[in-house]
């Protein structure tokens, strides 16, 4: 179309999809390693190595509920109106002794209380009356009921949680249960981030007053990136200098497995960006086929990736979502969560350009039982108002040259997991 | 049925629903108030005020692109074959001075740049040649073109998000934008948790060994209540004593919102926490139907919901997402996440009790295409390797008297997230 055409630098927009085989190339085959994390505080963490539990569980056969502990041969013919009579030897708590039994006794036992030497079987409570030093049994007893046998739950050598898991609070409970105090996890990814721009100031320096804009998209993709579970170096505004973002991009090469910019991507004499990585590093693309975002861009600094993402909040955002967030979640061993999905009927025509994917901020409006969705007038260049005013997303994919009036969508919701 | 009639102190059994509308009666009008975060940390909680926007954003007109401002007037008839000739008057940057243009005049400006005094219009850096002092404008440009306009995406006064909103990144934006360095949130839900039980000992403790019992279950909800949003004050295990549980209790009321207790809530001697509610405080209700998990109560200390779960850490579990769930997303304001199902037949017939909510756990096996559900035999009561060795929950409603084999049911996916 001769909107892309016009523009300088931009011959050539990469589609998404080949765009993020271009960054997975490069990013896919990271292996960010792993750490070690007190099982406590793993939840969240994707396991690193096969857990092998060292112990049985339970490590001794122990009552499963509060009752008594017999043999379950005298208890056979057991019956409310023919109850067999068994000695009351006394009473096993969890934690205490190991008693023994012989013919015609039994033990009182607490829930997990080892089993007497002897007893094959407990007798749940209400199944039972004591008189004096008797205790009546009315109910018979197969072998081993109501006993947890040793290993029963866990073997000793057993593959208790696997290479890959995603660990949930069940899974601290089972580290808990194998005395495993800590677990190695794959590390966190460590991610860099600053903004270049002159005209930029922060959220609580100087105010606009001054002729400075609030660097409002930094906070926004630390933020995205906290969400992920990234470590963030939030390295604040990098002056508009050639040099001085070349030396920012070679020092954070050295402690960050992603280096994410934010602005200085479009085709102005400050945006120095795509520039810096194709004449000192190395640029792989600039320009990707969405709106908002075109002037996403992607190269490498001393082998780490450098996500370049452009000024505008809508717009780096786009840029974050169809690139960043596949490759942190990968890194992770994540799936990205899925935003709910509804559909619903336009309210009026949007136009789009062929090969370029279209994201959509609409309202959701119901009207006569039906859902519309109505597209978010933009007057300016990737407001973000545009997005906390939406209540979803339409994506109009790159085959397409707009969505007729009237015609039915998909909207992926944006507020879905708020009341 | 006779099981449960059997079953001393459980003479009445709440069904979940029953069992829930008297705990959110307890809990539901219950506000946790607000507290005051920076903004940049504010991803993830619920605003508690509409935030009203101090500033237009913008804060003055500027421009949207790199290129020339100029009076659109002036341009109206321009085109390649007959440009518009400007003379150039100098370069305004973002954050530098504003300038003014009059007739036949023009700024080079950069994006975010305020628009000099005269024009309204900026024309695209591609759609101009730079001859000399002069710039040749080829295409026109309407009024306004490339200008964002001051307080066109946020105005002052304007409520920018709604009470009640789930922040998210772009949240995150807006509030830099508009320099709102902190915002009210809801206060997280402060839970207190222990455990009773003279057998159990803490994992890093002396070892099962001495005949005590490693303390699963309370990491394990600790893990549940940090997945939910919850500020966790852990407790440990406090001593099958009644009059130190009562302390505990009134202590910990002054100081949580919430007070989880696991483990002595079965029929045994030692099985204290309802007899302590019952006798000292207020206990609601005793005996969930529900399997695994029917041990589980509910009560009231000075005013302080008490949530009482079994030992065991399924039946824990069971009761902990039955309950105490809904009340803690109800308490963040945000619902709760769904799990992911798939539909899928049984390997075998399961019974159940009518009246009583089971929860299945199974592995999912796919054969000849066809998706199976098989249920993970289970000998001991409540052991958490069946639940780290399930892919899913299958939930047998109240009113079926179990499953047959080959029918088809709906499976919770249990690691639906990890990849």
């Amino acid at each position: 179309m001769a909107s892309l055409q016009r523009k300088k630098g931009f011959q050539e927009l990469k589609s998404v999809s080949e765009a993020l085989e271009l960054v997975m190339r490069v990013c896919g085959s990271k292996n960010l390693g792993s750490e070690r994390v007190p099982s406590k505080e793993s939840c969240g963490r994707v396991l690193e190595n096969d857990v092998v539990s060292k112990i049985d569980v339970p490590p001794y056969d122990r009552a499963a509920v509060d009752g008594f502990a017999v043999r379950s041969c005298e208890t056979f013919s057991a019956s409310p109106s023919n109850p067999a009579f068994f000695k009351l030897k006394g009473t096993i708590e969890a934690g205490s002794h190991v008693g023994e039994i012989g013919e015609g006794e039994c033990y009182e036992v607490y829930t997990g209380a080892p089993i007497p030497k002897g007893a094959d079987a407990v007798v749940m409570l209400e199944d039972c009356e004591v008189e004096g030093g008797l205790v009546k049994v009315k109910r018979a007893a197969p072998k081993f009921a109501n006993i947890s046998l040793k290993g029963e739950d866990i073997r000793a050598g057993e593959v208790v949680i696997r290479r890959g898991e995603l660990l949930r609070p069940w899974h601290i409970g089972v580290l808990a249960s194998i005395g495993e105090g800590s677990v190695m996890v794959r590390r966190k990814p460590r991610v860099a981030v600053f903004s270049t721009g002159e005209e930029l100031t922060e959220v609580d320096g100087a105010r606009a007053a001054s002729g400075k804009t609030i660097d409002s998209t930094r906070p926004m993709v630390v933020g995205a990136l906290r969400e992920i579970g990234c470590e963030v170096l939030d390295r604040g505004i990098v002056p508009d200098d050639f040099d001085r973002i070349s030396a920012e991009l070679i020092e954070l090469s050295k402690r960050a497995d992603l280096i994410v910019t934010i602005g200085g991507t479009s085709m102005g004499g400050k945006d120095l960006l795509p520039e810096i990585l194709k004449t000192k590093f190395s640029l792989i693309f600039h320009g990707l086929a969405v709106k908002p975002g075109k002037p996403t861009g992607f190269g490498v600094v001393e082998g780490v990736p450098v996500m370049m993402l452009p000024g505008y909040p809508v717009s780096a955002l786009v840029g974050f979502e169809s690139l960043a967030v596949p490759v942190l979640y990968a890194w992770t061993g994540r799936k990205p969560p899925k935003r709910e999905k509804v559909r619903a009927f336009m309210t009026r025509s949007v136009a789009s350009t062929p090969g370029v994917r279209h994201f959509l901020r609409v309202t959701l409006v119901r009207r006569e039982g039906r859902l519309f969705a109505d597209p978010i007038a933009i007057t300016g260049s990737g407001l973000l108002s545009s997005i906390t005013k939406a209540d979803g997303l339409v994506i109009i994919k790159e085959d397409l040259e707009g969505l007729e009036e009237g015609s039915e969508v998909e909207v992926e919701l944006l507020r879905g997991d708020s009341n």
